[in-house]
């Protein structure tokens, strides 16, 4: 296992948006540059959602401006429908990403509609966005389990994952949401989902709720994924168990990975100086093990 | 991976022998019976060791003494010289615990002899066990590095294994004392091993410092290993980087076992019960993952 593995750093975004303190745009966008001078190249740096329902997103388009003429780094945004779309593309994002859900009960309890109707409300996001020249990732939500319909069959993220790959979508990053997934069902499911999608474009999004998240993401790799989704610090949280660990953390993963003898180019120190800063400002210490014992370590000294 | 995994709990030991706070005996014992009363069979229940060294074990005799005869588990403690062994065999040990590590650095700054003295330490304890018709089990610490010096070679940890192996332990538990390991290497090192002393023979004793231990489980097992360490909540800490994760949570262990189709025999609603109540007396949170999940879920009702 020495090839490449390529990081979606997605704590601004999925980390952020899950965290009950709201963080100023100016301090999100020291975190995005933090980030990138740890040696992270891929983020996902926000959302243009309903600022209603997600206040911690205010201010996203600001956010992508300052960095969408960059080319330090690729960043992708959030975007649900097609007003979502039309700011997004104001402030000339390159990479948007869009989300449907391998499971119906989620679906009518996060978006209020059914999966089909929701492929539906981003079919025209998709289709303008490459008639525009803009890359689409596609998020499948619930993969290994939902908090409302319980266990999710490998053939319902399959149909899902085919909608949005036959649409265009560029890549498809299959989510545990909440975190329930074990090794082999992980491993499983990467494999029912390659049969239909290549391997090299699936993701894996893996939440640490129960604390399975590396050894999934140890099992994918063993079956050949090679991308993965990870916040700085295990940002994120878990909506359905409030106090829970959010997405795995990127120091946990890098260090993982640097184990394993594959390179990731991140400065680890910088790295969890990042995540010390932004958990300063959410007001809890980081949920990344690797960040807590190099704090302990150096309080130690 | 349908076969049975065996539990070695070690949280009464390795854990609170490493919390700040020391627990009383009574206090000890009833987390013990918590311990048997959510499905553990195998407890290591404490260690004769010395009170000034380490107060936390103080009473392992009283404590031993109210199990020893029990016949609903499988009940050990550790055991570093002559002297505890005569205390163990007093307070009717059944199995004991002898230890070593594979790194010279380690044994001088913890048990201030090198790795062939403390062999030679030990070997009578092991000796006058089986003529007393009393199972040893054997340690290895520092396995896959060491906070001293740093990488240990495969090589180091056969050498000791082997020793204690040949001396008649029936089991050799492999530490990785300070969580440094990583999937392929744990993985590389229980193949290497398991070259000289039976895969069947050979426990993970994974520390989660840096996250990675459930994942260096997940890669033991698929190279054959069936025997884990845990301790329940996730006790014990890290002596060098105070404010770090401990062992392996028991819980944790039991949710990847569980969604990998490997029934456990563990009522994880009864364990989490007796992390809280521990928990609550060395006055911080629990550290396993799953135990904070359902603790949040249960908050969040």
């Amino acid at each position: 296992m020495s090839e490449q593995v390529r990081i979606v750093e997605v704590g601004p975004r999925d980390g952020l948006q899950n965290e009950k303190t709201p963080v100023g745009v100016e301090e999100r966008v020291a975190f995005i540059e933090a980030l990138l001078a740890a040696g992270l190249h891929t983020v996902e740096i926000g959302a243009f959602v309903s600022p209603k329902a997600i206040p911690q997103m205010v201010g996203s388009d600001e956010v992508l401006r300052r960095f969408s003429s960059r080319t330090d780094g690729e960043f992708h945004v959030l975007v649900p429908n097609e007003k979502g779309y039309e700011a997004a593309r104001a402030a000339s994002a390159k990479v948007i990403a869009v989300f449907a859900s391998a499971s119906e009960g989620f679906s009518r309890a996060n978006i209020n509609c059914s999966v089909a109707e929701s492929i539906e409300r981003f079919k025209p996001v998709v289709a303008r966005a490459k008639s525009d020249g803009i890359e689409v990732r596609g998020y499948v939500s619930c993969v290994l389990g939902c908090p409302y319909d319980g266990e999710i069959k490998p053939q319902a993220v399959i149909d899902v994952a085919k909608i949005l790959w036959d649409l265009g979508c560029y890549e498809i990053s299959l989510g545990d949401t909440i975190g329930v997934g074990t090794p082999m069902k992980a491993r499983e499911l990467l494999r029912a989902v390659a049969g239909h999608v290549p391997m090299a474009s699936l993701a894996m999004h893996f939440h640490d709720t129960y604390g399975q998240a590396l050894a999934n993401l140890y099992a994918g790799m063993e079956e050949g994924a090679r991308v993965i989704d990870s916040a700085a610090g295990g940002l994120g949280g878990c909506p359905y168990a409030p106090g829970a660990t959010g997405n795995v953390a990127t120091e946990d993963v890098v260090y993982m990975l640097e184990g394993m003898g594959i390179a990731t180019g991140v400065d680890m120190a910088k790295l969890v100086e990042a995540t010390n800063e932004i958990s300063k400002l959410i007001g809890r210490p980081p949920l990344s093990r690797v960040a807590a014992a190099l704090n302990a370590r150096k309080r130690g000294r």
